[in-house]
């Protein structure tokens, strides 16, 4: 690993040297790098287009870290990422990319992550996306995460995107069975030209099912945002669904929430609220003597935190 | 007038015998009755299909009235009613349709309604609708309501559908001026296999102008009710939208905002909330002696009020 290569994965993941537990980390499209546990197996998958995790029932306290770097402008790499977790487990699974781009071509990866949760699992899932680089050329990462929550389990999803990708479309959707639960804490930045689309599907199927969506994103800039989660309530069942923008300079902000309320005691609520940065919070910050620039960065800071 | 058309102009214009004000009483399709004031003009559209309303500049504490009766079973009726209100009014119009349904065809009205609403005007527009009869033919309302606003002028709007409609289609479309607000109150229930689908957009175009969208429903049996909501801020403003519904039986209820910030000082706040009577307000009516079905409908009857 190279000094960049080593920045990245330890801003995408968290991780400085070999991490502990299951990995397998992706290099400019190829694994360089992988190793299972007795009870986190990782298999290449037989159309050679990505990885295979069996997590054991019962396993509890462990990781795993799967993510990708590419550094080689130009390239556009897709993955898919199928996890079967078993019965009972608690565990934890970092994913994220990082590219970092040179060059004049737009580089792309498109990671389809899909977790089939066994019966009264927990599972937290942190994903981060992250550009940097000299180049021209567009970052781009569109990642897609497919989630089916059985009976108990529950499922914590952390998405995080800072800086330094050009154009995003976010895309999760979910089945949710008896008494299982989805929470997905979003955070996005954007500045310059870049967009970024967020979309969730989720399908709350079963007795007692719940999902809690957040979404903390600022705008600067010219960037535009556009935020769509769709909620079904086809049973006895909660979700909430709630967008908090800050829109700064000549940024775009749309956010569309979609609930359908299919079962008498399906409760549903979203809210919503797009706006800039209020004026008291700058001067009082102003007061205590720091720039209007500082000021705004640290109620960023603070906001998405 | 006979008995029945009495009755329907009762119910969804307030009238009993003539109306103070101008007014033009349309029954199947055709003017039966109408007056000009000195400062509100009515006249039949060159094209046969409707009214234009004509309101001078500085008109304070008038009315108009516009109703719609149809008790002739199979009638498709279009009409456009256009107003063209003066700066520095302050005016009231009742419009509304009621349809009386004895026969075995489907029924249908679809009113167009536009108003281009003077600087520093206010209105308040009023609109019921209403269907009954005891034929099997199916009573179909589809109001369409454009609305102009000027510099610093502002309309309150409120919308009431209570009963006998099998399939309501209601759209309404605004742009704002500087200065200037709309208001818009919007209250249905649906029960059986009705259906009702509410359709706004609104543009702020203007600096400081403002947008306040509120809707509390209720469907039963086996309704669906869908509402959809477009807020665009392109300047600075103000946008509110809010969707209440309690759900019953097997109904369905579907809320999609659509709040899109394209200016930096546009503040944008959408809040939707689905769910069924609350146990505790059922059981607290209860204990006051009422039956379980009383108790409900006095909470539907204080949740619409």
């Amino acid at each position: 690993m190279n000094e960049v290569r080593e920045h990245m994965l330890n801003t995408v993941a968290d991780m400085s040297g070999e991490p502990t537990g299951a990995y397998n980390i992706r290099v400019n499209g190829k694994s360089e790098g992988r190793a299972s546990t007795k009870n986190i197996q990782i298999e290449s998958r037989e159309d050679g287009k990505g990885i295979n995790i069996y997590v054991k029932p019962g396993t509890k306290n462990e990781f795993a870290h799967i993510p990708v770097v590419i550094d080689n402008s130009g390239l556009v790499d897709m993955v898919y990422n199928d996890f079967y977790i078993g019965d009972n487990c608690d565990i934890q699974i970092v994913a994220g990319c990082g590219i970092h781009n040179d060059g004049t071509h737009l580089t792309q990866h498109d990671g389809i992550h899909t977790f089939h949760v066994g019966k009264n699992s927990k599972v937290k899932y942190v994903e981060k996306h992250y550009g940097e680089g000299g180049g021209s050329g567009e970052n781009v990462l569109n990642p897609v995460t497919i989630i089916h929550l059985d009976e108990g389990s529950n499922l914590e999803m952390e998405s995080v995107q800072i800086e330094g990708v050009n154009s995003t479309k976010r895309v999760t959707e979910a089945t949710i069975a008896d008494d299982a639960s989805l929470t997905i804490k979003e955070i996005i930045m954007t500045s310059g030209t870049q967009s970024a689309t967020t979309d969730f599907t989720v399908d709350l199927n079963g007795e007692n099912s719940s999902v809690a969506l957040s979404s903390r994103s600022v705008a600067k800039d010219n960037s535009k945002q556009y935020f769509y989660s769709v909620i079904n309530g086809n049973n006895a069942c909660t979700g909430h669904s709630e967008c908090d923008a800050i829109i700064m300079d000549n940024a775009m902000v749309k956010a569309v929430p979609d609930v359908t309320a299919n079962h008498v005691d399906a409760s549903l609520i979203h809210e919503a609220a797009i706006g800039k940065i209020a004026g008291a919070q700058i001067n009082k910050l102003l007061t205590l003597g720091m720039t209007e620039e500082e000021a705004e960065q640290e109620i960023v800071n603070g906001f998405l935190r």
